[in-house]
């Protein structure tokens, strides 16, 4: 554990920042395109493409389960693969606030490269700014991805239609949860943490193995019920979800309970909600179960004729709730 | 002016995400491909590509000029045409501390929806984080681009070759005595402003009408001497810069007298440097002059077989000293 600090002038564009590029960010995430260091990276590929945007604040920003380097990099290569694309590159600012520790800012670019390099994408250009102490809080990490379209007819939000089903690949809450649970000191129980992971190669099967997915989508901010109503409203539709058959951990049920909190409305960063028609439900289950991102996975829900728009939850003892999506803001900071 | 202020749930991911969305960024950036708003963006577009990112922090928000919001365009177009790229698509990333003005947001989302239109990008992907009080200050905006390569030849860092000249675009130092005199409260002549511009229409005219472009790049932070020191480094050549020929305005030279700056290490946000061989160079001369970016543009060094690796100034009266890459920081939040 050294003691050196980020100072100002590792984001001057100086010797400094030369420094903090050659021993840091081509150390640990070293590839051909990003060695080359000019203002631009050069990317040999060929489109249609899929580009997404994420800007990671969250706090803390180490957690169970994972930190903000490879939640930045997971958060970025899901949104591109959601749109039936694969993800290839990623680009990634760096916002880091004057004083944080040298080792902590290399543990998270250490993390960032493990987790692109298990993803299967390249990070290809970066930029770094240093603000003086007090103006930004530790480090917020922005990811840019852009990846190849795996499919003509690609997923998309508007694409829900009656008498499709919704499956969702596993458990709802379990980063939500654990981050609120890390920042109050609660107590967890030490099986709950952060599902942060990358999608990508269980999404890249599903698209081309089953075909015809319309809507793909993962539940982040705002959780399943938010992320649900978008699709309502997008694709004009009702939307019936089943609150028995939404697969919640029992930690993570319980956590909810103390906290006054609804894990349908909390966040997910590794879990997918998938629409598609119901013949082909069983195959796409039999494809998420077979992958370890998906081993849970389920059908919680139908897409119906009635109520468009709207999202109604259908309670096991037979009762049904309009399900609104997430209204102010339940956790700042998620992601 | 209204007295409506961002709050938190602006970045929740839920409706009042979704309000930010439709009345502020759809208004202002609207485009087929940001229009349907899924998570991430559809781009119809064949590589090769270039990709960069860059994440802007300028203080103040507000400078004569221009704002954060058209330097985040600018700069980045910017840095995707350096590589002889014709630049298309824009993602852009806010990160916002609560109770900024929402009067304040709105300036700098339609004067970043201006100067897209004018650059001829699209803003095609967005995210938007809301911090709470004090853990930012104000407004940050990170923005990643592609654009397709126009030429195959595409200028590099590494590409400087003994007996190439060094031309610059215009005069040097503009954005960054502006920025400094307004955060120190300093008196400037009215006439002083930030260069902040896009230089792709005029890139494009040079790279496709003159050819074999070996080297273009703009001279951010760390100024000239440290954009040239980059490139001696990265093309294993020397140059020779010549302090009479570099364009600096009068205003800009005396307000870095009283200062203690040199416009050398100054940051530019409207100007480029371009290294190609002796033979090219009064036509891209022409080409540059015909361009209200390039109107002042001239030659100001040459590539040496000497001592590889540095930047050596001549001086007027016939003396030659080295040019450093910057060392410390001169100027914190400068882009």
């Amino acid at each position: 554990m050294s003691d050196k600090k980020v100072l100002l002038d590792y984001g001057s564009g100086g010797r400094a920042s030369q420094r903090l590029i050659s021993s840091l960010f081509k150390a640990h995430f070293s590839n051909p395109i990003l060695n080359r260091l000019d203002d631009a990276a050069f990317l040999d590929v060929t489109g249609p493409l899929a580009m997404s945007t994420d800007t990671f604040t969250v706090d803390p920003i180490f957690f169970p389960g994972g930190d903000i380097g490879s939640l930045a990099v997971h958060g970025t290569v899901n949104d591109v693969a959601m749109l039936g694309a694969k993800p290839l590159y990623l680009s990634c600012g760096f916002l880091i606030e004057e004083g944080l520790d040298f080792d902590v800012l290399e543990r998270i670019v250490q993390s960032m490269g493990e987790a692109a390099r298990n993803a299967g994408v390249s990070i290809v250009t970066g930029d770094t700014k240093v603000v003086p102490k007090g103006m930004a809080d530790k480090i917020f990490i922005n990811t840019t991805g852009v990846g190849t379209l795996l499919t003509e007819d690609h997923p998309a939000g508007d694409r829900a239609t009656v008498g499709d089903v919704v499956l969702v690949s596993g458990t709802m809450g379990d980063h939500g949860l654990t981050i609120l649970a890390q920042r109050e000191g609660l107590p967890l129980e030490t099986s709950i943490e952060s599902d942060s992971a990358a999608l990508n190669h269980l999404l890249g099967k599903l698209v081309t193995q089953v075909g015809d997915v319309h809507v793909l989508r993962d539940p982040t901010r705002g959780g399943l019920a938010t992320t649900l109503n978008e699709i309502t409203e997008s694709s004009e539709v009702g939307i019936v979800l089943e609150e028995d058959l939404v697969p919640v951990r029992p930690g993570v049920q319980s956590g909810c309970d103390v906290l006054g909190l609804d894990p349908l409305y909390l966040a997910n960063e590794g879990k997918f909600l998938c629409i598609l028609p119901e013949e082909k439900a069983e195959k796409a289950l039999e494809i998420m179960r077979a992958d370890d991102k998906g081993r849970d996975a389920c059908r919680v829900g139908r897409v119906v004729a009635d109520h468009p728009g709207k999202v109604v939850l259908q309670t096991p003892l037979g009762g049904k709730r309009l399900l609104n999506m997430l209204e102010g803001e339940q956790l700042p900071r998620i992601c």
